[in-house]
Order: C-alpha cells, then structure tokens, then sequence
C-alpha cells in the first residue's frame, strides 16, 4: 500500500525551523498503514527537512546560527540570486528523512520532532509526505 | 514489487557535479512501479547523492567551492590516502536520496535534478537504484 | 512484509564512530526478507548514522576530527545543555541511513559500512531497524 500527500508550510523569515511533527502525523493517520515507512521530502532546493529536540526551541536557534556562520549568505559566490547559502545548506541538512511507522504510528525518540528548515524564505513550501506499508488485515 | 539495478557513471575530475536525473528516471520506468519510492545509492565513501537545482550551473559550483573551502583537501588528517576531505564531504552530503514514485514517475519540485557528488575522482562510479511499491492493477 | 527491530548500541566516548554494519545485517537476516530496503535509524538528536569506510580507522578519526573543528563544542550558543554543537553535527551526518536488499543481504560497496556517530555520548543508544520489501515465494 501506498498514500501520498503534498501538504503547503508557509515560513515566516529567511531562515525559520518549523517543526511539522504533528502535520507528518496526521497524513499517517490517513493512511491507514499500521506497519512500513514514512518518507517526508522537500520539493525545493533551498529548503531541507530534518529532525531534531523539539523540547528547547534554543536548540534550533542554536543549529542555524552555526551553520550560518559556516555557509554565510554573503561570499564570493557566483550564482546570481544571492541564495548559494541556501542550497549548500539545504544539502549539507538533507532534503528528506525516513522514519519507521509501526502500530500505525511514526516510531521517534522521545525528544525527536521533523523539522523543515527554511533557508531562503519566506514562501510557501510544498512538502511531499510518502507512507508505504501494510494495512491492518480484514 | 522491488527492481534493483546499478548504473555506471565516469565523473571527470577530482569535485565533480553530475545531473544524473534521467538516468535515474530510465530505470523508474523500466521498473513499470507505479506509485512507491525510488533509493538512489551510492556505494563508494568518497561520492555521495543529493539533489539540488537543474537550472543554473553556478549554484553547483558554489555549492563545491564552498564545501571545499570549509573542508579543504589539505589539512592535519592522519588518513595516509589524501581524500579525508571527501570521506567527510560524503558523509555531509549524504550516501542517498529517496525520492516518491506516483503516477510512474519521480515527483520532483521543478527545479530539482539528482546530483552525483563526487569528491576523489575521476573515477567510475556504481549508483545503486532501488524502486519499490505497486505495479499497475491487471 | 515490514519487519522492525530496536538494537541498543553503548557508546564509550563524547564522540564515538562505531560500526554497527554486522548489527543491522543481523537483522536483515532475521526478516527473512531477500528483496527491498533496510532503514536504520537513530531515535536521538545528538547521535546521527552514515556510511562511510569501514577499512581504515584513521578516516572516522579524520572526520570527527574535522567535524569538531567545524562545530567545536564551545562556542556561543544559547541552548543551555553544552551539546548544541551534537545536535548540529546529528542534523549533518543525517539520523538515518536506507540501504538496498537484494538476495537476502544488504548490497554495499566494499568499503562501506553503516556507523553509528556519537557526538555526546557515552550513552546507551537506541537504533531502529526497519526491513520492508518481499520474502521468497512459497
């Protein structure tokens, strides 16, 4: 079995850590697969989906604030649109993460949330959520 | 249903930056799945997979030059074969990209094309391409 | 057919680059599965999974090395725990790595293999290992 779903995730800021934890839940839910994967992909490339603590909202200030100060926004790139930033670290985060859903439920750490990363916006970002699996038996 | 089939790739310099989308897409409609995911892998340590934009050469340049100014080949390693600095690279990239499969084909944003990063070439590279889901009904 | 498995994996140092390739095999074999896709995944935010050489122990020393030059420790973050750069490093390597199976076995390069990096350890680790894909026929 297969469900798809594209669902829409406005951000706020050129660079903004959302946390899609409970929008990734719901598309499982509608699913209807107890058991298999869920694969959750960003359709962009200046913006990537990771996990990370979704306790202390510091932790994500923190990770962008250094991975800002690696890749800064101005450098002696050549692409045009002043966002070369925004694409190595789309890449450098990863641009989709797969996580096991077993019991009809996404498995995660106790501390784990998805988070899309945001590294050029504000827009509106389209987020590919793919559940692949088993059904419960008739 | 499952298909697994290798693909060869020659890259030609040490960083290279390939578009290896439709080949990619070649295999996903060999595969006949209609609606899954396709595994894109590589299996080497110094070449990794990630997508990134199919539009403007410069972002690809810029994502290299950046990577290798932050990572750079020479460096205090004690690996005796000088390519620790793609070990890493690989590592920060990533080994893999899974993309959705619907309708036979690979959803993709538009501006999104699968690229092979390679960091220790030129050499020949093995892809991995794994497609796996649901065939069209009889 | 899924199969899913959590091995815990006890880690000795801060950081730690330790090969679980014959873990996540072992599971692989217990799945009776010969055709499909092994997930193998953290379950924590400052511990995160790749692929990279299994052959030379001076190339995760290497890596970790240049990785922690990168992010070091230290540093002016706000997260009040002293492991923001672990959580930054885990978002980097990635927390999940998928692998192809096909004849019953995980396909990999020569050189690779799967290794569990801890980056604030030590600490008992939870990995989930999730198999989908097809059994031999009857």
């Amino acid at each position: 079995m297969v469900f798809f779903k594209q669902i829409n995730i406005q951000t706020g800021e050129r660079t903004h850590w959302i946390d899609i934890q409970s929008q990734v839940e719901a598309v499982v839910a509608d699913s209807k697969i107890v058991s298999g994967i869920c694969l959750v992909s960003s359709t962009h490339t200046t913006a990537g989906i990771t996990i990370n603590e979704n306790a202390d909202a510091t932790v994500g200030r923190d990770v962008f604030w250094k991975l800002n100060q690696l890749v800064p926004c101005q450098d002696a790139y050549h692409h045009s649109e002043g966002n070369s930033d925004s694409h190595l670290k789309t890449s450098v985060v990863g641009l989709s993460v797969t996580v096991p859903v077993h019991h009809g439920k996404i498995i995660r750490g106790i501390w784990q949330a998805i988070y899309l990363c945001e590294f050029d916006g504000p827009r509106m970002r389209k987020i590919n959520i793919t559940v692949m699996g088993e059904t419960a038996g008739p």
